[in-house]
């Protein structure tokens, strides 16, 4: 069974808001075996989007869109579709009962505004898909010919709940009635870091369009670069242990490269390993101002090993809360292995903790020099070994520096703990 | 002159990857006034690349693809869009001359992997779009009726700067010759902070569609709520008119709720504020640990203001570092007005700044109780005129909270410093 998305909105279609939703859309149903084999994005007026859907329609003949749900005058959606499929619009008396009841636990002052009235207005023939995070429901429409359109709204917390709540297991009730069980596309991401897209190809030699049966895509990002392998096949046993055989084929040939897979995030690893050790840590950061400790922090339970840390912006904080020594930052700078060294030090000293980590450079755009250009970051891990520093020539903007740098700081941990 | 864009790449297609070149090219056409009137997405497969393609040359004439033209074998936009123009593919020794010297400044081991030879392999008759942040060069191709596509690597620095280079004043000089200067789509963003989306809409009372003329959009996210207005006109200076007069009319009802306009970061209004009272901000985070610190120091220069801060994520921190009492701990807990306040205050004193803000919440999903459920994040704000506190409930997951609780301690800091 196919479908396909789309994506409703000026905002998007212009550009104002980047669209996480198809991602997630397409991510879900992809595992689920539900093919996508198109996505469309189009404006918030009414003949753009009945043009997209019929289009969409015609080409596969069952439909997800996304936004135009909410209570304003630029939410064209219901009566656009519903005028595609020759359905007037009603008002649902119980959509709006269950709109004043959550309002209600909102505690408004003054009560449900009257501008939701738009939202408790439904096409005729139409199901309800419960919205249990927010105010819009959602629509499932029909034809004649069996050809569906479901409707969810944009607030991306809003739409994966309904997604996963309401019309996955519908989707998937009726793939099973009309085509039998799915075919399942599963994939199996290899994540790596420290070594670029066609490098990791050369290193794979034959590997590189990946083993037999399971074509391999590059993905570089700011985090490194990742593998993925995919494979369609009716089980998704098979297909496991299939992605399973072609991965240790990977491994065996990067080795240390690999810190994990799917969506697995740094952090975790380290984490992890901190568990493993019996360790905490401390970060101490300048250029990332924070960046690093909320990586770390961005895992739920990670106070067990993360206790906290400096941001050491001004030199004076690098000196007064972490100890860096004055005639260090005089005579390498700020931006120096040795200065990185002190502060990881610094960290493990003053927190107490078995091992902290640095980071100080130049993110840019400006405070760039011929010796230490813009890009340029030194980055140490102190623990009970000794201190490790590496001195690194970060790519891109501002903010890619900064986390190339949180990523790069996280792997110096990473390989620092795996040899303790 | 309208223009389609399809986004190519199975990552994009199943969701592993989220679509930000689609949102940029919208952005950065609409404002040139080139009108985007739909956006795709297809798979890494030559029929489904020729399909798309094949379809929105159909319907526009104009296409921008992203993605596909790397050195790997997934990488395959560039034969299919030979395929379907009838255009042989050819080796291009200046191309390949440039890839030479480029990985010669990468200072990679062995020199320029082979597998990077795909790069240099153009359609026939295509000419070609200067790369000068990457190696993957672009594709301008026309056929014999004046229909065009213009293929743009997917990494997104690549394709951004490939586009401001190369593609954007093509287009601009042809949209020039054939229909005369473009239409302009002007748009004014106003940025809100501590009101809800349809309650901005019943506030707005009349104005809620927007004035005369300029349709009002709402655009809900952890950033607050942005209302963006949109107008069509020839001359970019009458737009640009039209909607200051109706962002002034905006404004007017909307006052302090409003903290910026269009891309502008709450973090830099703070960093403005600071400066024009010339005054320093140290942070100390519990939950976010770092997001705040991070967000401050990710505007270039926030260095003259920003001193750097504690993460404090372990009780331990909170009064070794910041002097946080035990006493306040024992009786009020960790995620209380009271901590918060002795942190922000802690902050001010160790740091030697004008002002300390400071953040502790429940950022679950566990840890939350009857009386503190997920969610509940304390703020406070330690200046010359005293303390302020805020203990406010916010919604979503972990991450949603982090971010929606540092920009609600960066909006203390700036209603704080607005009347300072």
């Amino acid at each position: 069974m196919n479908v396909e998305v789309v994506t409703i909105g000026d905002e998007l279609l212009l550009g104002f808001t980047v669209d996480t939703n198809a991602a997630h859309l397409a991510r879900e149903l992809a595992g689920a075996g539900i093919g996508i084999v198109r996505r469309s994005t189009c404006g918030d007026a009414p003949d753009q989007i009945a043009a997209a859907v019929k289009e969409a329609l015609d080409r596969t003949g069952a439909v997800i869109t996304t936004g135009g749900l909410g209570p304003t005058s630029d939410d064209l959606t219901k009566p656009s579709i519903a005028a595609l499929f020759g359905r007037a619009m009603k008002f649902d008396d119980a959509i709006w009962e269950e709109l004043k009841i959550r309002w209600k636990s909102y505690r408004w002052p003054g009560g449900i505004p009257e501008s939701n009235k738009q939202q408790a207005m439904i096409p005729e023939g139409a199901v309800i898909l419960t919205n249990r995070h927010g105010s819009a429901p959602g629509i499932w429409l029909e034809d004649e010919r069996g050809r569906w359109i479901a409707m969810l709204p944009g607030v991306p917390r809003e739409m994966r709940g309904m997604l996963a709540d309401e019309l996955l297991p519908r989707i998937l009730e009726r793939a099973r009635k009309t085509t039998g069980t799915p075919t399942v596309v599963a994939s199996l991401t290899l994540r790596t870091i420290g070594i670029g897209e066609s490098a990791l190809a050369d290193l794979l030699g034959p590997l590189a369009k990946g083993p037999p049966g399971l074509p391999l895509a590059y993905l570089p990002s700011v985090d490194g670069t990742d593998l993925r392998l995919t494979t369609r096949n009716s089980s998704s046993d098979v297909a496991l242990e299939k992605l399973k055989t072609g991965a240790s084929q990977l491994r065996a040939v990067l080795g240390e490269y690999i810190y994990g897979e799917d969506k697995t995030d740094l952090a975790a690893v380290v984490l992890d390993l901190l568990r493993e050790r019996k360790m905490k840590i401390a970060v101490a950061e300048s250029c990332t101002g924070g960046m690093l400790g909320a990586r770390l922090t961005a895992i739920a339970g990670s106070s067990d090993v993360v206790v906290g840390g400096v941001i050491a912006y001004a030199n004076e904080v690098k000196e007064s809360q972490l100890g860096v020594r004055p005639d260090t930052l005089r005579e390498f700078g700020a931006v120096s292995e040795e200065t990185a060294r002190e502060m990881a030090t610094g960290a493990c000293e003053r927190f107490g903790v078995g091992i902290g980590v640095a980071i100080t450079g130049v993110a840019g755009p400006g405070g760039g020099t011929p010796e230490k250009p813009v890009g340029t970051v030194c980055i140490a891990v102190a623990a009970a070994g000794g201190v490790k520093s590496t001195k690194v020539q970060m790519i891109g903007d501002r903010d890619e520096i900064r986390r190339r740098s949180a990523q790069a700081a996280l792997n110096l941990v990473r390989r620092t703990l795996a040899q303790a």
